[in-house]
């Protein structure tokens, strides 16, 4: 699970990782707003109905959800557990409190958080984008500080500062958190058992 | 901390990863006991006296301690932590017993455990070796097998199976294990504080 404050570059990490992991499976989220112009179905997100949003959550099929202006999002559950029994690496782009949930349930799973430098130059970036006005702005810097604290429950941090460098941290991470002793138990197992 | 069964390849290991990384400090024991043909002092160990010893256990020197056939058995703190200060790597080779007494005290501390690809494996090494009675071996393999289940401790495993992917994958733990979310609060208050 791969999480970052908006403005910190995550989108432009997660592209050049698909370049080096193209193996990796990218989980789509499932949402039950209307799809934004240029989205693409299966893509962008699952656009589903409220219905199916609700049944997906009866019948245990979603990893975690929330609601956020009144609409759904979420992440199905089917796929991710497909792709992980057949010994395939799945990625989550996910906010910190769905990150949270998903460990409760699977402390197994890995929690990655990519830092901005400081959340000052976060700032700096989202000025220097120029598409906000000042109030949406702070209320961004806000929402990432809050984010950046709730990072200490994550496994792994790391700083975006170079783009390079940032994503060969990421590859890094996701190459040996599969030595990560709670991922081994299995392992560990086997090499007693033959004895 | 590294810590691996007898017989596992630990030795070998560790000079291929001193090749690599030329900068880490490797931790020398100090022993209570006679030095042993070839043996160099502050090399294979610090040879010092019994008196010297409780002299380092009770100014609080030691990292962790342990006595065995009669003999002391200790990590010296005070090199390991001028080291850490200067930012430089250091590795202690360490028995389970030992790795658990510096986790508790030293929760940032990261421990990796070699295991061997079986203990079946393990035991026919030590068999070929052609070194020790069949009684030995046995009591070798008895032991190996309750360091092994003690690895549900440590903070990551891998098997070593082919050396230099044991080489490749011990290296890339120490490198990424830097990146673990209790070795960077200090970052994640940094990134904040420029608030």
């Amino acid at each position: 699970m791969f999480s970052a404050p908006s403005g910190c570059g995550k989108g432009t990490v997660l592209n050049e990782l698909f370049k080096r992991l193209p193996d990796i499976h990218y989980s789509v989220s499932a949402t039950t707003r209307a799809p934004r112009d240029g989205e693409v179905d299966g893509k962008s997100y699952y656009f589903i109905t409220k219905d199916e949003f609700n049944n997906l959550i009866k019948t245990n099929g979603m990893l975690e959800y929330a609601s956020f202006c009144g609409n759904y999002y979420g992440t199905p559950k089917e796929k991710i557990m497909e792709c992980l029994e057949n010994g395939q690496d799945v990625i989550l782009e996910i906010e910190t409190a769905g990150a949270m949930m998903v460990k409760a349930v699977h402390p197994e799973a890995v929690l990655i958080f990519m830092l901005p430098p400081s959340v000052e130059e976060l700032k700096s970036r989202l000025i220097g984008r120029g598409t906000e006005d000042m109030d949406t702005i702070l209320r961004r810097v806000g929402e990432a500080s809050r984010e950046i604290q709730l990072s200490r429950n994550y496994d792994f941090v790391f700083v975006n500062d170079k783009l390079d460098e940032a994503v060969d941290t990421l590859t890094g991470i996701i190459k040996y958190s599969k030595n990560l002793t709670g991922n081994n138990i299995d392992l560990i197992k086997g090499v007693l058992e033959q004895c």
